[in-house]
C-alpha cells in the first residue's frame, strides 16, 4: 500500500513563526502524500484576553462558549490554517486547507455533559474518506483546522490529537499510515526531566511494564493510550517527537514509534 | 454547455443573519451548479475596533496594513466562510469553503502605489479553473473568501466583486455562466430614490445613453463597467439585485440583467 503521512503539529510549533517556518519546508519535501493537522497554540486564548473574553480551560482543553468558538474559528480555521496553506503554496507545495465542515470532511456531536460542560466542544463521529483520498490523488496536501461539524448547523471545536488519529484510522484501509505526533518533547521520555532518555521504540508489553512502575508520566498517558487504540484500528505506525525535526521523526531516527508487537 | 451561477453577497446579507440564512436555503436549492463569492461586511470592522485597530477606507476599498490583514484573514477566510458552509451543509448542500491561497485557486499580486497606497491588497492574476471544476464535477459548490495569495507566501486582501467576476470569466470556457451580484437595492435604478424604478435589462447601447444623460448614479458605474467587460469576455450574462431575492434574481424576475447587443 501506499504511503501516506497524518501530520499533527501543536502550538509550541504555531505560536513560532520561525519554527513554523522550518516545520513546513520539511514537510514541503515529504514526497509522499501527506496531511496536516493543526490547533492554535495560544493565539485563540491571546485573542479572547483582547477581546475581554474569559476563558477556562479543564484537563488541557477548552470549554468553548459561543464568543469563544467565534474567536477559535476565526484563529484557527481562518488565520492559522491559511498562513501555513500559504506558506506551503510558497515552497511549491500544493495544499488545502478546511475545517470539518468543508466537504463534510468531519462529522462530530456536541460533547455530552458529564460533569463538565465543554460547551460547544466536538468528538468526532466520521470523516468524509473519499474527500480526502480525491485531494490526495491530486497531490493536494490537505490542511485540516481542528474545528468540525455536527451536520445540523453547528460548528464544534474539537481536539486535534483526536482528528488527526480519525483522519490516520479512516483511511488506513487505502494506505499504510504513519500518524506523526509534533510536540514540545524529543519523545516518550523514560525520565521526564532528561530529554536524552528518549524511547526509540515503544511496544504495547513494554508500555504496560513501564505504566504500571510509573515510568510514563501522567500527561502522556491519554497521548499513549489513544496511539496504541490507532495501531489496533489499522494505522501502521505512531511516532511521537519533536515536530521541527520531521525529516528524522518519520524515519524513526529521532523520537518514539509505536508499533504492534 | 451546462449553466453555471457565480452568485456574489456583500455585506447587507452577510451582516444579517435572518437574510444570510434566507438567502442560503435558496442558494442550496439551485439545481444547477454554482458558486457562492463573499467579503465580510462590518463585521471585520468592527473586530478591528474591539481591538483598537484604526481602519481607513479609499473610495470603499479597505486599506489593508499587516494587523488589518490579519483581521480581514480571520473573519472572512475563517468566521463567515465557516459559517456559511456549516448552513449549507445542514441544508444538504455540499459546500468547501477556502481563500485563493488553497489549491492555489486564486493568484493574485500586491497592488501597486498609485497615489494612494492600499497595503496588502490584491489585484488578481489568475484562477485556477481545473481546481474550481473538479469540485463542481463532483457537485460540491465552492464557497470563495475575498483572501488571495501572491504564490510567495503573502495573503492578499481582494475585492469580492472582482473575485466574483474573475472566476465568472474563467470558467465561461467550460459553462454558460450567469454572474449574479447580490446587493442592497434592487437592481440598476432609473430614479435612485425610487426601488421600482428598476431597468429589468441593460444592454450596452442603452447604458451608454444613460451615462450620457448621467441618469446612472456614480457608485454604480464601476460595477455595471465591469458587467460588461465579464461580458465581453464570455460571460453569458451578469445579473444584479437583492440576494434575498434569489430564485427570482436567477431567473432575470427581478434585478437588473446585463447582456450582450
Amino acid at each position: 500500500m501506499e504511503k501516506l503521512y497524518v501530520i499533527k503539529i501543536g502550538g509550541n510549533i504555531i505560536d513560532d513563526d520561525a519554527l513554523l517556518s522550518v516545520f513546513l519546508k520539511k514537510f514541503a519535501q515529504i514526497k509522499s502524500k501527506k496531511i496536516l493537522v493543526h490547533g492554535g497554540g495560544k493565539q485563540a486564548t491571546r485573542l479572547a484576553e483582547k477581546l475581554g473574553i474569559p476563558q477556562q480551560m479543564k484537563e488541557g482543553r477548552r470549554i468553548t462558549d459561543a464568543e469563544t468558538l467565534k474567536i477559535v474559528t476565526m484563529v484557527y480555521a481562518g488565520y492559522i490554517n491559511k498562513i501555513i496553506v500559504a506558506e506551503l503554496q510558497s515552497v511549491h507545495c500544493n495544499a488545502v486547507g478546511f475545517c470539518g465542515a468543508d466537504g463534510n470532511s468531519i462529522l462530530a456531536h456536541k460533547r455530552e455533559k458529564e460533569g463538565t460542560d465543554y460547551g460547544f466542544a466536538g468528538d468526532v463521529d466520521q470523516v468524509n474518506e473519499s474527500w480526502f483520498k480525491q485531494l490526495l490523488d491530486q497531490d493536494i496536501s490537505p490542511v485540516v483546522s481542528s474545528i468540525t461539524h455536527d451536520g445540523k448547523n453547528q460548528l464544534l471545536n474539537t481536539n486535534a490529537d483526536t482528528i488527526a488519529q480519525e483522519i490516520a484510522k479512516s483511511l488506513s484501509a487505502s494506505f499504510s499510515v504513519s500518524l506523526v505526533f509534533g510536540f514540545e518533547k524529543s519523545g516518550v521520555l523514560l525520565d521526564v526531566e532528561d530529554e536524552l532518555s528518549v524511547i526509540p521504540v515503544l511496544q504495547a508489553g513494554y508500555y504496560q511494564k513501564l505504566k504500571k512502575n510509573q515510568k510514563i508520566f501522567a500527561g502522556m498517558i491519554p497521548k499513549l493510550d489513544n496511539a496504541f487504540a490507532a495501531i489496533s484500528h489499522g494505522v501502521n505506525q505512531v511516532i511521537i517527537g519533536k515536530g521541527e525535526e520531521l525529516e528524522q521523526l518519520i524515519t524513526g531516527a529521532t523520537g518514539t514509534t509505536i508499533r504492534h508487537e
